[in-house]
This record gives C-alpha cells, sequence and structure tokens, in this order.
C-alpha cells in the first residue's frame, strides 16, 4: 500500500520543479525572474559607488538591495530544503557562491562597507550556462573548454619563461632609464615591461634617453611576435578538436571491406561497392 | 497578338536597366557614380563639423548637401518606380538605410542640427559589395561570413565569461585603488578593466598602488592569453571551411547520379553504387 | 674563328660578376659592403635630425654622406653599363629605388632640406632578400607572400567594413561626447575610433562621459573580437599551404595498384605491397 | 678485489645525488629549497630599488643577500666536486649562469651598486624547468621550441621588412608633424612608428596634424592587419607539429622491422613490404 504524501513533501517538490528544473514553464520563468534579479543587484552595487547617485538615492538602493537579498535568502533555503542530498548543494561551486552572494549584506549590519562584496552575485550570472543547457551550445562550451585544458600546459610554460624575461627586462630598464622618467625600482620597472609586452601601453611610465626607448622597441616587437605564441597554442587545440569532432560525426564503416572513411551521406562502400547500412 | 508597351513602360525598363543592373554599361557607371556621391555626400558631413573649415565654407557645404539629397530622393523614387514589387525593395535592409539616407537631411528644415544624421549614408558604401558581386570575391565573403557565424556561439559564450570577470576584477580593483587614481567607482573601474584586457590601455586612468599594479599586471597577463581564445574559434573555423572548400575542388564525379563529393581514392560511387572514373 | 674581347668588354664583364653576382667571393664581398654602406647612409640621415648631434657634427655627417652618395652614384652608373639590357634595370623596382637613393643628394645641392629624403634608401636594404637567395629561405618568403596575395581579397573586404563601422560609431561618439573630451569634429572621433578598435589606444582623447566610455568598451570589446578575422584569414591560408607543401613533397605512387599517399620513406605500396620507385 | 671507497667517494656520491637528482626525496627536497632562495634573492634585490622600503630595512636585505649568496656558492663549489666531468657543468649555460649568479654580490665589495646585477639570478629560475622533467611536460616544451624554430626563418624576414617600413613611416611622420608635437627626429619617430605598430600605442607622442593622424590610422590598420603575420606562421608551425603528433599515436607498428608511422588503412608495411596486423 503506497503511503499519500504528506504537504510538506508535495511542497518539496513543487518546489524543486521551479528551482531545479530548467524545462518546465515555470522552472524557466523562475530562472529568468533570478537572472533579472542578480542582474539588477550587481547593478545597484555598481550604482552605489558613483557618488553623485548615491547621494540621491541612497535610501532606494539600500532598500532594493535588502528586497533582493531576502529574496535570495529564502531561494537559498528552498534550494537546500527541497533537494534530495542537500549537502552536495551546499558545497558544490554553486552553492557556496550562492551563500557568499547573500552573506555581505547581513556583515554590512556589524560592518559598514561590507555590503560591496556583494558583488560577487555576478558570479551567480554564470548560472546563464546552466540555463542554457542547450546539446549545441553547451557541446561548444565543453569543446573550448577542454582546448584551454589541453593548452594549459604550454601557456604555464610560456608564460613563466615571459615573466623572467620581463624581470630581467625591467631591471635593465631601471639601470639605463635612471630614476628620473618614472622607472623608479625595479618592480615598477617591471610593470612597465609588462604593461609593454602585453601590448597595453599605458604611457604612464614612458622611457626617455635614447637607448632606453631603443630597448622598449625591442620588447613591443618581442611582445608582437610573441602574442602569436599562446594564440597558435589555443588555435591548434581548437582545430585539433574541431578536426576530431568532424571525423567523428562523419564515419561511417563498411561491413565488408571494413574501410571506414566514408562521407556522412554515403550508401554504399568506396571501395568494394558494397551497400552501407544494412543492419544499422 | 502582344500589345505595344506604353512609353511609360519603356522608361521603367530602361530605368531599372541602369539603376539595378551591374552588368551593362550604364549600370555599372551610374552605380560608380552614386558610390562617388556617398562617399563625397560623408565627407562633406564629416567636414561640416571640423570648426575652421565649417566657417569659410558653410553655405557650400549646405548647398553641395543639399543637391546631393535630392539626387538622391530622386534615385530613391525612381528605385520604388520601376521595380515590379516596390513593397520588397522598401522594406529590405537597403531600401531602409536608402530612405533613412534621405530624411534627416529635410529633417534639418525643421530641426536645426538633425543633419549630422546624414552620416547614416556610410551604411549605402555597403553597396560596393552589391556592385562587385564578382562570383570569386562574393564566394570569399560569403566563406568568411559563414565562418564567423559558425563560430558565433562560442564567442558570445567567451564575451559572457570574460564580461563577468571585468565586474569582478573592476570591483576588486575599486577597493584596491581607492579613489585617488581614477577608478572613482565600479563601473569607470569596469571600465578600466575592459580597457587594459583587451589591451587597448589608454592610459586615462592607472593603478598606482603597488597591489594595484600587481593585479593589473595580472589582468594584462590574463588578456594577452585570452586573446587567443576568440582568435582560436575563428582561425580554426576559417581553416576548416578552407579545407572543406579544398575537398570540394578535387572531388570525382559519378557519371551516374552526379553526385560529386567523392573521396581520393574512391571506386565506386557511395550513392549509387557504380564505378566511378570508367572513362577518364 | 673568335674574336679577341676588347678591354672595356673585359671589365664589363668582371665588373657584372663583382656587382650582380651573388656566388663569387668579390660579389659577396661587395654586396656586404653594399649593405653596410646603406645601412651607415640611412643611420646618417637620421643622426643628422638630432639635434645635439647636428649641432656638433654637421660637418662630417654632411661629407660622409657625400662620399656615400658619390659611391653609390659610380654603383648605379656601372650597374646601367655592365648588363646587357639596361632598359630592364633603370625601370625595374630596383634600379628606381637605386635612382631615388641619390637624386635627393645632389637635388639638396639646390634645395635645402631636401636631402632628408635620403631616407629612401631604407628600401635599398629589401637588396638582402636578394643576397640571401638560399632556396630554402626565399622559398619560404615566397610560402609566405603567396598565402598574404590569396588571402588579399578577404582583408579588403575586411577593412573596408571595418572603415565604414569607424565612420559610424565616430559620429556617434562625436555627438555623444560632445566637444569637451577631445571629440571635437568627426574626423578626429574616427580617428579616435581607429586609435581604439586596433587596440593602439594612445590615450590622447579618451570618452569622460559615461555613455561615451559604455560606447567605447563595447568599440573595444569588438576589436578585441575582430582581430581574430585578419589573423584567421591568413593562419588558414598559410596553414593551408604548409598542407600542401607537406603534401607535394611526400607523395609517392604506386605503378601496381595506382595508391598515390604513401610516406616519404616507403619502399612497398601499403595496399598491394608492390615495391615502389621500381623505375625511378 | 674491489677497492673500498673513500669517504671522499662516498661524500661525493651521496652529494651528486642530492644536488643534480630529481628523482630521490633529497634531490626534490633540495632543488625546492633552492627554488625557493633563487626566488627570495630576486625578490631582495627587487625590493633593495624601493627607496621606502630600502630605507627601512637596507640592514637586513644586505644580509639576507649574503647569506643567500654563500649558500649559492658553496652550492656552486659542490656543484663542480660532485660531477665527473667538472669542466663540461662549468661551461654549460646552466654553469655560467650560476657562476654569473654569485659574482656581482662579492664584486659589490669593491665596487658599489654591483650588486644590482645579482638579479641575473632570476635566469637560475629557469631550472624550474630541469626539475619538471617530466616527459610530458617536457615533451610540449620541446613541441612549442621546435615550432618557434621551424617559424624562425619566416619570422625574421617579417621584422626585418617590418623594420625598413617603420624607417620609412618614421621619415615620413618626422616631416609631416613637424617639430611640435614629440616628432622631433627620425629615430623618435621611428620609436612612435614602433609603438603605434606593434598596438602598444604609449601615447607619449602622438600625431597632432590632420596629415599625421591620417598617417597615424594607416599605420594602425596595418599594424592590426599584419599582426595576423607572426601569428600565422606560428600558429601554422603548431599546427603541423600538433597533427604530426597526432599521426604518430595512431601508426600502426611492423612485427618485421620495427617501422612505426603506418598509414590508418596500410595492409602492408612500406618498408619491408611484410603484412601488418597479422596477430592483432
Amino acid at each position: 500500500m503506497r503511503e499519500t504524501k504528506s504537504g510538506y513533501e508535495i511542497f518539496r517538490q513543487k518546489t524543486h520543479i521551479i528551482i531545479y528544473g530548467t524545462n518546465t514553464v515555470a522552472g524557466r520563468l523562475f530562472d529568468l525572474i533570478l537572472l533579472g534579479l542578480i542582474l539588477l543587484s550587481v547593478l545597484l552595487v555598481m550604482l552605489e559607488t558613483v557618488k553623485g547617485f548615491d547621494i540621491k538615492y541612497h535610501n532606494q538602493l539600500i532598500l532594493l538591495e535588502w528586497i533582493i537579498t531576502i529574496f535570495f535568502s529564502i531561494e537559498y533555503v528552498l534550494r537546500i530544503i527541497c533537494i534530495d542530498k542537500p549537502k552536495r548543494y551546499i558545497f558544490s561551486f554553486y552553492g557556496i557562491i550562492d551563500l557568499l552572494a547573500i552573506l555581505p549584506m547581513y556583515l554590512s549590519y556589524f560592518l559598514a562597507g561590507s555590503n560591496l562584496f556583494v558583488i560577487i552575485r555576478a558570479l551567480r550570472l554564470l548560472r546563464l550556462f546552466k540555463i542554457l543547457n542547450h546539446p549545441h551550445f553547451s557541446g561548444q562550451s565543453l569543446q573550448l573548454r577542454n582546448s584551454l585544458i589541453a593548452s594549459r600546459g604550454k601557456i604555464v610554460a610560456f608564460m613563466y619563461f615571459i615573466l623572467i624575461s620581463c624581470i630581467l627586462i625591467g631591471s635593465l630598464m631601471y639601470v639605463v632609464e635612471g630614476k628620473e622618467s618614472g622607472f623608479t625600482s625595479i618592480p615598477i620597472s617591471i610593470y612597465w615591461c609588462i604593461v609593454t609586452l602585453t601590448t597595453v601601453g599605458f604611457g604612464d611610465i614612458t622611457p626617455v634617453t635614447p637607448l632606453g626607448q631603443f630597448i622598449a622597441s625591442l620588447v613591443m616587437i618581442m611582445g608582437y611576435g610573441i602574442i602569436a605564441v599562446p594564440t597558435g597554442i589555443v588555435t591548434a587545440e581548437i582545430a585539433k578538436s574541431e578536426f576530431k569532432r568532424g571525423q567523428d560525426s562523419k564515419q561511417k564503416h563498411c561491413m565488408n571491406c571494413g574501410k571506414d572513411n566514408h562521407g556522412d551521406d554515403a550508401k554504399f562502400c568506396y571501395n568494394c561497392g558494397d551497400e552501407l547500412d544494412k543492419n544499422s
């Protein structure tokens, strides 16, 4: 005999569908409202730091932030209640972010200014990727992620090498430029070197001596050339994974002669002329 | 018995050939003059905003702009008259641009300054692609466009991720740098972060504290590294489409069913099973 | 009966070997001295514009320049004399450069300051490529050049599109930013837009209004994204030509079964086991 | 009869294991401590140039530097003692670096300020690559290095061409801009041209005349376009080496002659004609 579910159990199930479901209307609507509130909340924190705006609307900003924080708190509690293994959610990436997104506001009650850390809510915007779990889209994201992970080793080795170069070039520039032109210490010179090598070029520190400008020119040309390296690494990885995907989706197997690389729409084996897809 | 065409009908046909034709001498000449006038018109609006020039030649500039506007108006009316389905033209991309290109000048009669929007005529320069409908050229444009469309999904996902990073880094820099060095609000700090991450580096806002400069260095190295990602995505797409095109041109042709994309070493048509290369 | 050559003819032949030859010791030495003199001459013109240096050594600089110019003049005359078809040399790319490299100095006799154009001698440095006509090196140069030529069409289309975007964005920024912050005319705004879109970012003109900074952010992200396009085009072309070269050099043909894609060091056909290279 | 080893010999062997070994616990620990000390030492030199810090802690900094230097000296002597062919180590890349890393400190005893060159110790950080001689990691480094070496020829040719362009464009800008706007000499103008072409854009020197800004725009667009070239070269090389590696891992093995790189669908060994895949 099946027990009838308690009202609490029914409430849990319904909430679960709304909060965690992404395929029902209610679930989608909830996700959209949530994303909207996250965005609004991030905007509010940003506006709070704009002086002219904060002076005029300080109270309204704080009020709105509190309303959103309370909504997020209820959502957090509901997420824990309506899931079967709450610990798994609480200690997951999104669970920790969700908690960190509400804590600063409560902390600001005791510690003025800590509400600024509400900006961590921006990380909740990553939920969009969860909502958009369209197979095509998530397949592309996954491919991109795998390519980046595959090229990680080479890029770290490259960055390490760049860093050592920056220390040496920075020290050289410190010696060459002296202290008149902004190169006041080796750390500052290294900062300048990174600014230059990455082709950012703020211009807050610039060489003024001819020799300094000559070395700077070499650094720039070097930076211009080596930007090719990470790009080349990542591109090659992406191209490889593209290529693999292309191959994987296309292959058909001939039962007669065993040839594999038939086209997408092949009906007969190109090698022996036997019909493909007889049994499948 | 075939009816003789009215004079109006003949005029319509001739105009159609001149305005829409791209293969006749008259059509080509018309297109060239049109492009020249569009360029001239765009130049005139630009020069009008250069103070020293405007003061000297204001009347001449306005006169020339009116002449071109009237020419464009006549052209617009003729385009509607001489086409069989005027609605399709009016609501097409080029039709709307053509209308928007003449409206601001008439509006400026009532609303001073609105003639600045004549600059929208620059969009008419896109017509060049229509004029140059050489198969080789338009094939390459199409290939480029398809590659960009194919990589759209990945690039949007990437940009979204970058934006979230910029919000977080911008807020961090706002906290670290304080308000002395230009990081006066979170939106400004986010603006700085985008300027830095994209390696533009205006230098209007730069970090001055050691910690700020350290974080900035990390942002720059990150930006330098991740420029590889969109580049890698687009390059892989272009390479893939290049590769496909390359394959297509090498393909064998089946005399029996007409299919083209057989492999290099195919002996039988994969579609109908007929032997390939019988006569060749 | 063979006629004995006149002394002039012998002189012509010897000069020809020294000036045009690149494989003899004398020819190589001449080329090296020539390159050295070109470099020295370019350096001299550069130094002449450095005030502090010019004041001190003006006379020595001018003297040295005259000596080099006279040497180049003699070389130019000899090049014409000792070649069989002087007209072909005179009107060739290098012939015109060689003439332009000596004219400004003589002109400066009549027209003060025109000796600055001696800098055109820098183009003579391109001769290095002629001297280094090592097959490996020139093969790579050729491959690079072909790749760039092959991608020309797509890059021009892309640049045209970017230019139209810059006109529209520049005008928008002119309207948005007003005239307080450096966006004083549409041409200046377009200049700013190019500076920003190419991620150069001088910082001489920067947006100050929130809306202007927002649009600027979009432009930068756009610029950061579309740098991928020319890179992708060129990379795909180079990769294609690399791939082709790789294929061309490797292919071996099996006389028995006709298979083509055997490895570099294959002795037997992988398909039928027949010996390769039987007759060749 | 085997002679018993002297105590000195045993000491030598043990030291060798600690200093040169990377697979024993003691060896790894020694490497880690060494890297930590190198990093600390580099940080100390950097901090010494930061005025505020140096004034406060000058004596402590110097003391620590001397301690590290003495440790490095002992290490250097031990490295020579415990190796069988000391000359090979002394004149190797790492041997020279190790010596240069200790000399400046001793020199500073006679020559004030020379301890700044201690920064050369940063090069010792390259040892990390030696410590991390994990086959996967060093394989990737090697692949990257080979790709860069393979593309060296093309990149040097490209850089030479860029340099000639910079000389000509720099001179043009010097003539166009006159001396009011920072383009005070041709070398400075060339420096500006490199800053602009590499998209660094410090903004310390910027064109102010309309013509100068127009030329600058062309330079920027050119720079934006040609950044594609080194990137394309390196990417194509990396992709090629990736592709080769991918092929290698798929290769079939011949049981008869041991050759590995057979094609995907090979039935017979291309080297000895023996049938492949007999047992597998």
